[in-house]
Order: C-alpha cells, then sequence, then structure tokens
C-alpha cells in the first residue's frame, strides 16, 4: 500500500466526519435568508484550509464569499487551480427525504444529504488529496482552491471577483470534481462542457386580474397566452422551433460519435432506469447521447401565474411567467441565442400579449483540448485506481463559470467522481462514500504525478 | 300618487337612517375576526324583520347566522322566498375611500358606505317594499326572507341549512336584488346563469424531477407536456378544441340576440375601459354579448409545478398542475363535459405523459323560464317605475348558491337594482338614493301584482 492509499485507510472516519460536519450547513444560495449559512460554509472552509497549510482569503461577499485558498509555492511546480462550491440546491420538497437533508446520514454505503455529491463531497475529496501528498513535506504542486458559494444562483460574485482580479487564474491547469462518472467503473471526463441561456419569459394580457364568471370568453388569458408560446417553441418531434439555433451547432468528429457508442449503454435500460420515464423526447434522428451532449436542448423550469391555492378561484390571470433555460453547444453563441429566443418568443404570443423576455444567465459552451500533460496525468491516476481511463463525455452539468475559468488559457479538466443515481438537485441527494475514497486516491495521484512531470506527453489510449 | 309611491315619498328620510344603522355594522365575514359584527348585522335584521310582522329565526352559526323572516300567511296567495346577503367585503385599502367605508356618508345622491349596493342597500329596498304593501293590513304575497351572513366567504352556513330543511326552499318563485342594471334607465335580468366545470389537470412524465443539465434534451418535461395540452384546447381563433362541447349549446333565441343588439354598448369602450386589453378573445363570429353570456367558455386559472422561486433552478419538472374551469350555457351538462375535457386532454397529451383529470366542482347552468308568471309581473313593475322593461341578460358571475335556491322548481328571479359603477368589492362603493327609492316602489309592485293575480299569463313585450 503506498502513503497515499495508507492515508485514505487510516483517515476513512475521520474524513467522513469532516464532510458530515460541512453537509450539516445547509448553505442553500437560492434563498437569500440563508445567506448566513453560506457564511458559515465558506468559514468552515476557511479554518480547514488553513489546517491544510494554505492562506486564506474570503472575498466578494459578506454572505456568499469566494474563498481563495493558496498552498505553498514550491519553486519549478505547475499551478492547479482548483474549482469547486460550497452553495447547495433548496431541499424541497422536503417530505420526500427519507433522512433530514442536513442530517447527513451513513445507509449502504452511502451519505446521503443536500449537497453530498453536489458539490462539497466532492470538494472534500479535492481537498483530502491535496492533504494526503502535501501532510508529510513540500507539496508536489502549487495549488489555489476557488471555492464559490453562489453556483446555485448565477456565480455572479466569483465572476466579478476574477473580472477584478484576473492573476487568480493563472495557471497550469483547472481541476473541477463537479459530476458524475459516466457509469459505476466507467470516469468520464467532460471534454465539452454545454453551455447555457437562461431567461424568464413574462406574458401580460390585461391591467389587472379578471373574474372568469364576468370575463370569461373574452378577456385574454395570459396563462393561455403563455402555453402557447411554449407549446410553440418545439415540434411533436422534439426539434426546438427557434430560428437560427442549430445554424452554429457543430457536429461531433465521427471518432467521438464511435467512442460514444462503444459506451455500456443500452437506451432502453435508460430511459427505464435512470431517466424513469414512459419515452425519451427530442430528435430521433440523432442518437441519445448526440441529443443529451452535442444537440442544443430547451427545458421549462418553472411556471407562475394565477391562482396556485387549494380549492378554486375563477380568476382570468392578468400575467404569467415561465423560467426556461437552452442548453447550448459549440461553436453556439449565448448572446445570440438569446436574441433568437426572445424573437420566437415574440412571434410565437398571440397578438392581445404582451411579452417580454429577461436574461437570468448566459454561458458560452467550451471544448477541451485532451492532448494537454494535465489530461494525461488524471487520465492515468483514474487507470491506477479505477482499472479504466476517462471516457470522453459532453456533459451539459453546465457550470457557467467555465468559460471563465478557462480564460487565462489554462485547460479546463472537469472529472467527477460522484456517481449517475446520485440524485443531484432531487430529494435523497447521496454520495458513495467507496467514490469518495478512491476519488482521494485519485486526485492525490494526480497532484503527485503532475507536479513532478509537468511536460509528459505520452499518449492516452 | 298610489299608496306605493305615497309611501317611499313620505318614509324615504326614515328607511335612509335604517339603511345607514345597518351600513355601520362592519359585518365583514371574509375576516373571522369581526364575527361578533356579523350576528350584529344578523341581529339588527332579526329586529327589523319583527317590526315588519315577520316571525325570525337565526340559524346554523352563532357568528353568522342565517336570518329566516317569514311573513303571515296568507290563503291562496303565492309564496315568494327573498334571498339576500348582510355579510360584506373587507373595505381595503382604506386610504381610498373619500369617507370611511362604515360611516355612511350621502354625496351627490348617493349614500357611500362598504355593502351599500352589495347587498344591504338592495336588501332593504326588498324588506320596505313588503313594508309598502303589508303595514296596513294583509299582505299580497306570503314572503319568506333568506338572509344569510357569509355569501362573501362561501355560503356554507347557508348551503347546510338548506340540506337540513329543504322546506325553505318551497316557494313560488325566488326572487334576488344583488347585482346591478345593465346601464342606468336598463333594468336587466339573468334569464340564463352559467354553469361551470372546474377541474385539476395532473400531467406526470418522470417518477421524479431531474436535472436539466444531465437529462435535457431527452427527459419529458411535464410543464411541456402541460402547456402542449393546454395550448391544443383552444383554437387561435378563440373556439374550444374539446369534442362534442358545442353539441348541446343551445343558441339564444333571435329574440333575445335581437334585446342583446340594442344594449346600450360598445365593444371599443368595453374592452378598453373596462377589461382594459389589447383586444378580446373568442370567436368572433359571436356577438361579445354572445360570447360572454350564451357559449361555454374554458379558462386556465393557475399552473404549478417545476421551481417558482427566486433565480434560476435547472430542473425538468416531473410534475405539473393546471387548475381551469370551463362556463356552461344550456343545455349543457357539468358532467358530460367533464367527461368531455377528460378525453380532450388525454387526447392532447404527449405519449410519453401520463395525465389525470380531476373534478373540482361541477354546477349545471340555470335557465330561467321567461314565460312564468312571476316573471312578467316583475317585468311590469319595471315598466311602469322605470318605463323600460327589463333586459334579459346571462351572467355568470353566479351567485354560486342560486342552483341550490332553485332546488324545488321556484324559478330564480335575479334582478338587482344597483348601478355598473356602484363600485362593489371596490373602496367608494356606493348605493345610488334614486335606485333605493325606485326599487322599493318596483319590488312593491311585483308582490302586490303578483299576490293578486299568481296565475298571469300576460305575453312579455
Amino acid at each position: 500500500m503506498n502513503t497515499i492509499d495508507a492515508f485514505v485507510a487510516t483517515q476513512r472516519e475521520r474524513i467522513l466526519a469532516e464532510l458530515k460536519e460541512l453537509l450539516a450547513i445547509p448553505s442553500i444560495s437560492t434563498d437569500a435568508q440563508h445567506g448566513p449559512e453560506c457564511r458559515r460554509a465558506a468559514t468552515w472552509l476557511e479554518q480547514h484550509l488553513r489546517g491544510l497549510g494554505c492562506s486564506v482569503e474570503l472575498v466578494g461577499s459578506a454572505t456568499h464569499p469566494v474563498v481563495i485558498g493558496e498552498g505553498p509555492t514550491v519553486a519549478n511546480r505547475p499551478t492547479v487551480l482548483v474549482y469547486g462550491h460550497y452553495d447547495v440546491q433548496p431541499p424541497e420538497p422536503l417530505e420526500a427525504w427519507a433522512s433530514p437533508p442536513f442530517e447527513p446520514t451513513e445507509r449502504e454505503g452511502n451519505l446521503y444529504a443536500r449537497g453530498a455529491t453536489d458539490d462539497k463531497g466532492q470538494v472534500l475529496a479535492l481537498l483530502k488529496a491535496y492533504e494526503a501528498v502535501s501532510r508529510h513535506g513540500e507539496p508536489p504542486v502549487n495549488v489555489r482552491f476557488l471555492l464559490e458559494g453562489q453556483e446555485e444562483s448565477g456565480g455572479q460574485i466569483l465572476a466579478a471577483v476574477l473580472d477584478d482580479r484576473p492573476g487568480l487564474l493563472r495557471s497550469d491547469v483547472v481541476l473541477i470534481a463537479d459530476g458524475p462518472y459516466y457509469a459505476p467503473g466507467w470516469p468520464a471526463i467532460e471534454v465539452g462542457v454545454r453551455g447555457i441561456c437562461y431567461a424568464e419569459i413574462v406574458v401580460r394580457t390585461l391591467e389587472g386580474d379578471l373574474h372568469s364568471g364576468l370575463y370569461g370568453g373574452v378577456a385574454p388569458n395570459a396563462l393561455e397566452a403563455l402555453a402557447q408560446v411554449l407549446a410553440a417553441l418545439k415540434t411533436a418531434g422534439g426539434r426546438i422551433r427557434i430560428p437560427g439555433l442549430y445554424d452554429l451547432v457543430r457536429r461531433p468528429s465521427a471518432t467521438e460519435r464511435a467512442s460514444w457508442r462503444r459506451l455500456p449503454f443500452s437506451a432502453t435500460r435508460f430511459r427505464r432506469d435512470e431517466v424513469r420515464a414512459r419515452a425519451l423526447t427530442g430528435d430521433a434522428r440523432y442518437s441519445v447521447h448526440e441529443r443529451l451532449w452535442a444537440l442544443p436542448t430547451l427545458d421549462v423550469h418553472g411556471i407562475t401565474g394565477g391562482f396556485v391555492g387549494e380549492g378554486m378561484k375563477t380568476v382570468i390571470p392578468a400575467e404569467a411567467r415561465a423560467k426556461v433555460s437552452l442548453r447550448l453547444v459549440p461553436d453556439q453563441r449565448a448572446e445570440t441565442v438569446f436574441r433568437q429566443l426572445g424573437r420566437a418568443v415574440r412571434a410565437a404570443a398571440p397578438g392581445y400579449a404582451r411579452v417580454e423576455v429577461r436574461s437570468l444567465a448566459n454561458a458560452d459552451p467550451v471544448l477541451v483540448n485532451t492532448r494537454h500533460p494535465a489530461f494525461r496525468h488524471l487520465d492515468r491516476a483514474f487507470r491506477e485506481v479505477e482499472g479504466r481511463g476517462l471516457v470522453f463525455t459532453r456533459s451539459g452539468g453546465s457550470l457557467p463559470i467555465l468559460p471563465t475559468l478557462g480564460r487565462a488559457g489554462a485547460p479546463v479538466l472537469l472529472a467527477g467522481i460522484g456517481l449517475p443515481d446520485d440524485g443531484l438537485h432531487a430529494p435523497n441527494e447521496k454520495f458513495s462514500i467507496a467514490q469518495l475514497t478512491k476519488g482521494i486516491r485519485i486526485f492525490a495521484r494526480f497532484f503527485d504525478a503532475y507536479g513532478k512531470d509537468p511536460s509528459r506527453s505520452e499518449e492516452v489510449a
């Protein structure tokens, strides 16, 4: 057993206790009321990073600060920028949880809690990997942790900090663990990360709500107009009906598509056991992987308007809103897609409706350079621990900050250690404890090997 | 001057003082805190009815009792059931009132107070009409007053009392004054009261919410499916696309339609000043009145599903719900329409969606028999006092208690004496004193003439 594996084997219980402490903090960033809890998670990380020998700053916000942790500088060693986030999604619906979302609970080799896999558990694996390789002397790499507290609600704070201090991005590689394996035993790296165009559609038809008993039949109904708009945005065959949307979509190479066909994948099992739906949607002329990874997608996330309480109210709503987003692929541009969406919405709206489309977030898609040495070291680390190297995928879990992180030119390696059934954003989110310990062993190997041989250029198999 | 008109002329000041007493009681039924005030209004009516020679009971509730007043029984005279309510809407926003809502104030021939037109002023007109025809001897009709204290907040108390004592509904005609003229000088009667089919549509596409970054493009979205269903339920021209829905719709008679065309009505002003919309909806082949009163309508009242909080969440919702209702016209049957709606929803739903349609309320439409002698006497009474007979309208503001009041078979005559600008439910509610005195003269004439000749069958002009 090497020293890395020995560290993980002997420190397992302490590491789990640390993760439970972090998970017990309800650092929900989508709700301003939880600001103090977000701050508490940041402070926890600050203290933890100091314990690892890092100098730490909390910047950008009193309630949702970016935690910047810098390890000791070692000459002639590459710098790894590690990104992660300590904020989490809201836990609702609470009644669907088998154990309370902020009381981390072990069951059958998993740790259940909001944020377990997204992203606190994966952040902790990176911290512990760094601990494993740095606790007995000089660390093999220069590390800079950038841990943000607002990933689930826009990331504007980190974006502003990075605009202010571009030097924070100076590094040889950016490493992120915020996502799942392709399948158990199949670690994956996102060589393409979809962008996003998140918008709110607001429809108004009246100056104020009216009574349907008095005005039904002639007064225009905002929810009805909104339903018409949303229904018009896709064909029955699942193609998005936004003129110009597909113009800049670059088809993945034949090699990449061939690699996807080799993946252990059954569309039937995927539909039945993972998506758990009667049928999959989308343009059936393309493979499921191509629809998931290489084509733009459109989803409606929420609708508000009218009466949503118990019982009955016969109101004709004057206003209705929908939150929608498009996932974008190379070479689409988020700003362009936002304008295309606006035009399509206005064209689909009935004449009696006033519509407005507001941008909530825009992020361009990214493609990674798979020939970079860091990429190869990471692949080898996975190969050693997992027995299988990295599968090339293009997810779209879309970290909107991704293009920003790559702005200084370093390749961005997004290789999560979660599992596909972790239930991120859903009730009963969990993180496999085996994945946690493997993740620590993998990332520690990566730090070690990449630090010692930063220009290695052996071909990935 | 006949004795009725002499009564009104000589007693005007006393009648106004009585109405002011009743209006000064803040009998707001939507707020449980005002229970004692509602009780006080009921007690005021109890004493007043006793003064008119009625025997009185307060039943069904300690705080919001139904006041039942029975006049002396006279052999061979018809029984008129008079319905009204003594509870009022909350007065907020208080700062919008020119004089305090519970300090009745005369200005320019109007009496301003919460409840002035809805419904205390109109109830008092009926009480005073009965006083006018009964104070000097045997009343011309047997009268039963049913005055409830919970009309503005559901009416369950009266409904329970009537379930318990169906004999209270036994009468020859039901008379209600709780609404406005069509326009000043244009008294109106609701000859058709629309029914309703209120339902909830539930769409499920997944076992649980999914992350659009991971599953967007292939996972079926419940809100999207719901939008498709709702959009499919109407044509762009505003016709409801529910097979069979129009089969039982009885077109109003040519006479009725002609009477609507004579109404003082401008579709442009109605759209601009009353509906306040860019355009009116509905099938343009039919007049606005026909769309409002004689065709079924469909409205979406509320949609739930997905994420509706502040900010962004990239969820693919597994479930979505819409509350919808159809207003029904003769000879549609609510149960049939509910089944037709269910079939149309299922047909419109994409194959990947499971849909369920739940009934929340069904009420059949009611059409008044305009050949009933009571109808003709009432029309004549209006004609004598107002110089113009009753305009046939078919509202759908639908007093929900209406079908119950008609359950024993008596025709329900809903002919209010308010004016369209009375501002019911709004600040500065008022009642025209001229309408009050005319109303007393009209209803007194009706009691007198109908009592003396209950089988009259002269044709209405």
